[in-house]
């Protein structure tokens, strides 16, 4: 590969949904995705491999050297947050991509196919800010949730999966290729490879995450004809919860337990009538399951004693639940090798964040890599990696694609 | 009037736009409301008189026993809160109809015109749940706010009341009829008339209003990967500020104070985001000024503090401040004197809500009478007046109105 190839592409598709702060915006299933999308499959075309798109919207690119064999799949996500940042994904595809097409060129001058056959992948809605769960499209590829269940996910709009992939045209029909193994590379979004000056991280294992959907039920009234005594307010006691869910951190090791309330909306949203329902939901992420177990277990307890204190309703329910994942020790080993073969500082690290890696993981021995993130800020604008880092991140892929259609993780 | 003819009417429109338990949501310039109002127009025109609509979307039905006589203006609102009560505005109206009818017979049967003419107005958008901010309509036929400035203000989904009244088709160009005085009828939306048991409430003052448009500004970032010091999190921010504009009414004595946010929107709105930003909007009344500018200081000085701590941004701006206003003591005495000649109990009172009449009376003079509400409650489905006491009440406003048209308050 040419690394003024990679970058080029790279910093193309940063243009497809630009915000104005150098972040894209292109969740899933929008026209700007299908514009990533369209720039992929003419990329595949052009590279003269095989497109597919299967039923949840994933896209693959085959390179089917040997007719028959299984593949090896490397790639990420086109999709991102809202104002999201422009490498969060992106950066995984494109390095898929070049990664491929070096190792393609290898497989045609000397003649030679590997054992296994080789697909790039773009996974449909990773981000999950639009159609909830995240980790759609992998995690459907891999049986782990039900394909007709995710089409039928609707939108704040009360759009569905099915109608948005069918509405930008892709709601495909191939079943994609039969997979062997996988890897994927990633910025960190953390700090850790900054802060200690490691060019590549070995991701061993993901963190244990639940969400909690969470619904405040209060009393609708008028806010300047209700004595306070006499209000139920659901928005009062939903900040109460918010608060809660921000503060049970403190129960723990500092950084040991994250959480978070991204999403939220009120009933009726009236400036001048107090609330009757607020759905919201939280987010729990530790290294550890008892951490989480123990935090939702505190929250339950403290918004029941809230509800019985407001005289309201609160429904909470467990959703979204996510095991620790470890990633097999083999492929730690061959990527701490080809690190070192190529001259680079390599640690093995967590991931607090969900990844398409994770969901194949359950699948097919799977490879996550990450290169550093500047300030450790992601799913924002301001995300940054250097044009460096990724050059060397997309020479680590290739490096560990080779091994892997050659079978050594197999 | 008949009170089973009140009755009949009053019962079909708690029909339009009816919700599941017992309450109606027909917000300001939506289908429904366009209903009510063809049902208002066509009310006007069996009854023989002339229907005006002007550039706001008021409508009036006006009764010209003498042409070129100025106008008492009679009536209410029949917007709601999005699931709101069937009492709030549409009794106003619809006893306005019974009443301009009876004293309409009166005047045909003795052939001897009053000083005024009559007219029935149905007010837009008293509401302001869709578009901010309330008591509109009045406010624009009085001057108190510029037309084109409201027809330009836009709703949460972007469509402004011009676009919203011309797609119902009450974008008028009347101007409506030359006012000497108002009268209105409304439910209490509080508990004092049920308590004392009390038929009428003769309202003598409305209470100071004020709110604040608050916009937190933090930093959008991933709910797993971003350590929790690194967090700017404009949901935690907001949802400390709701609790401090609920907390302020306790620093004042008892229901000295009222407070709320109604109104709040996220963004960007993902579970697996943390929020960049909410807007939210604050709401403060008091029957003494200096108990909300007071508060409002409290708040100023508690909001900069917050935002110093989170390392956040908080803009908060004024807006929608309402002076206690006094309705004319000659009324009050003309009504007291009605209520007794009836045989009705009455007693002053104070509204903490805002009406159309409060608009109406810096402009004329305007009398404001209240029936009890069971319960208290207002802006929603249980809000509820017993049929004897909205029939009493049309009597009442029947009578009172006899004395406006006869000149008795000019």
């Amino acid at each position: 590969m040419t690394s003024s190839a990679f970058l080029q592409d790279f910093h193309h598709v940063a243009t497809i949904g630009a915000t104005a702060n150098n972040g894209v915006d292109r969740q899933a299933a929008t026209p700007d995705d299908a514009k990533t999308r369209a720039w992929f499959g003419q990329w595949i075309h052009d590279a003269g491999w095989q497109l597919q798109v299967d039923g949840i919207g994933n896209m693959f690119g085959l390179l089917e050297w040997t007719p028959g064999a299984p593949f090896i799949l490397i790639g990420s996500h086109l999709d991102s947050q809202p104002l999201g940042g422009r490498f969060d994904g992106a950066y995984g595809v494109i390095a898929a991509l070049h990664a491929a097409r070096a190792i393609d060129l290898d497989v045609r001058s000397t003649g030679t196919a590997p054992r296994f056959n080789l697909a790039v992948v773009n996974w449909f809605n990773e981000e999950g800010g639009r159609f909830a769960p995240s980790v759609m499209g992998s995690s459907v590829f891999t049986g782990l949730f039900d394909r007709e269940e995710m089409l039928s996910v609707k939108d704040l709009q009360g759009v569905s999966v099915r109608e948005a992939l069918e509405g930008i045209g892709y709601l495909g029909t191939d079943t994609g290729p039969k997979a062997a193994g996988y890897a994927e590379i990633h910025i960190e979004q953390g700090r850790i490879l900054e802060r200690e000056g490691i060019s590549i991280g070995l991701v061993d294992s993901s963190w244990y995450t639940q969400k909690l959907d969470i619904e405040v039920l209060g009393e609708q009234s008028h806010t300047g004809a209700t004595a306070m005594a006499d209000r139920h307010d659901a928005l009062v006691a939903a900040s109460k919860i918010i608060l809660m869910v921000h503060q049970v951190t403190k129960e723990f090791a500092e950084e040991a337990l994250v959480s978070s309330v991204g999403q939220l909306t009120l009933e009726p949203n009236s400036p001048i009538v107090v609330a009757r329902r607020v759905h919201l939901v939280a987010d729990l992420r530790s290294g550890d399951p008892e951490i989480v177990k123990s935090a939702r277990a505190r929250l339950l307890a403290d918004i029941a004693a809230l509800a019985a204190e407001h005289d309201i309703k609160v429904n909470v329910k467990d959703f979204d639940i996510r095991p620790i994942r470890r990633f097999p020790e083999a492929g730690l080993e061959l990527s701490a090798k080809v690190a070192a073969n190529l001259g680079l500082s390599s640690r093995r690290i967590q991931t607090m964040a969900g990844h398409d890696s994770v969901a194949m993981n359950t699948a097919v021995p799977s490879v996550m890599l990450f290169v550093p993130s500047v300030d450790g800020v992601s799913h924002c604008e301001r995300e940054f990696t250097t044009d460096e880092d990724m050059v060397t991140g997309v020479q680590m892929l290739t490096g560990v694609t080779r091994e892997l259609v050659q079978g050594e993780l197999a």
